[in-house]
């Protein structure tokens, strides 16, 4: 019941809490980079974390894709209680996950005037896929598109090793 | 699954940053109450809002005996996913919550030396009950103690207005 939201709310906390610390200094430009590294840091601990507990009695995985399914129903799900709702590969490495109602992103409002606040609301779930996919011993970048809210892209490029 | 997890990691990430930027500066022990109360403020508005939604399909409450049962219960199961173990009151406002085995603390170690880690991991949850009564319309002082973890007491004094 408030389990789905507690998540949520403190997610929202952290936010604000991260980027009111660093608006009381200068350098704005710098600032947002910070924010978003910090936010992302933590997400990438979490999803550490996470992977483990859900891998924890799975069978090893075939391929990258095959950990990329993984991460779009089961992680994903565990997270966000509902699956990713397409996944897309140009199979050289190049993933795109497309959630069309991301959590995360429910709770703020439509409008386009909105759209440059979206950033701050990602990085931690970038952190979160980067950190899973780490365990699973793929080094990726992730970053995250929005172009109509609360629908949001993931686009996760695994870096050859 | 990994969902009742998301929350503690999440909540463990928290408290390390918020300590971590502090200890960056100095002043100690001016640092370490700036810290208690950041975390408490996020719980606070937290509670808040998870309180909106707990009593949203409940009746009006008889007293505060009445609204502390329903925090022991409905409320901290909605968050902790288990009752308060024990409520304790002297009838003159001030309540003791019991938690034999308090969730955020579960992943501390049980040493005795680590006692004095444990403010760190309870001031959120401090907040927590203070925003709720505050939203029921209860001025409180939530402290919190703990003597043998994962254990742990929260006294509530109500504040007369």
């Amino acid at each position: 019941m408030a389990d789905d939201v507690l998540f949520e709310f403190l997610h929202m906390e952290i936010v604000s809490h991260v980027y009111k610390e660093q608006t009381s200094r200068e350098d704005t430009d710098k600032d947002r980079v910070t924010c978003v590294s910090i936010l992302e840091g933590m997400g990438f601990r979490v999803g550490q974390g996470l992977i483990e507990r859900c891998t924890k009695d799975y069978p090893t995985f075939k391929d990258d894709l095959d950990i990329m399914k993984f991460l779009c129903k089961d992680f994903w799900t565990s997270i966000f209680r509902k699956q990713v709702d397409n996944l897309r590969t140009n199979h050289q490495g190049t993933y795109v996950l497309q959630d069309n109602k991301f959590a995360l992103l429910t709770q703020v409002s439509s409008g386009k005037q909105h759209l440059e606040e979206a950033p701050k609301y990602l990085a931690y779930s970038c952190g979160l896929i980067r950190g899973a996919l780490c365990n699973l011993g793929l080094e990726s970048v992730v970053t995250a598109e929005v172009s109509l809210m609360p629908s949001c892209k993931f686009q996760v490029v695994i870096q050859k090793s």
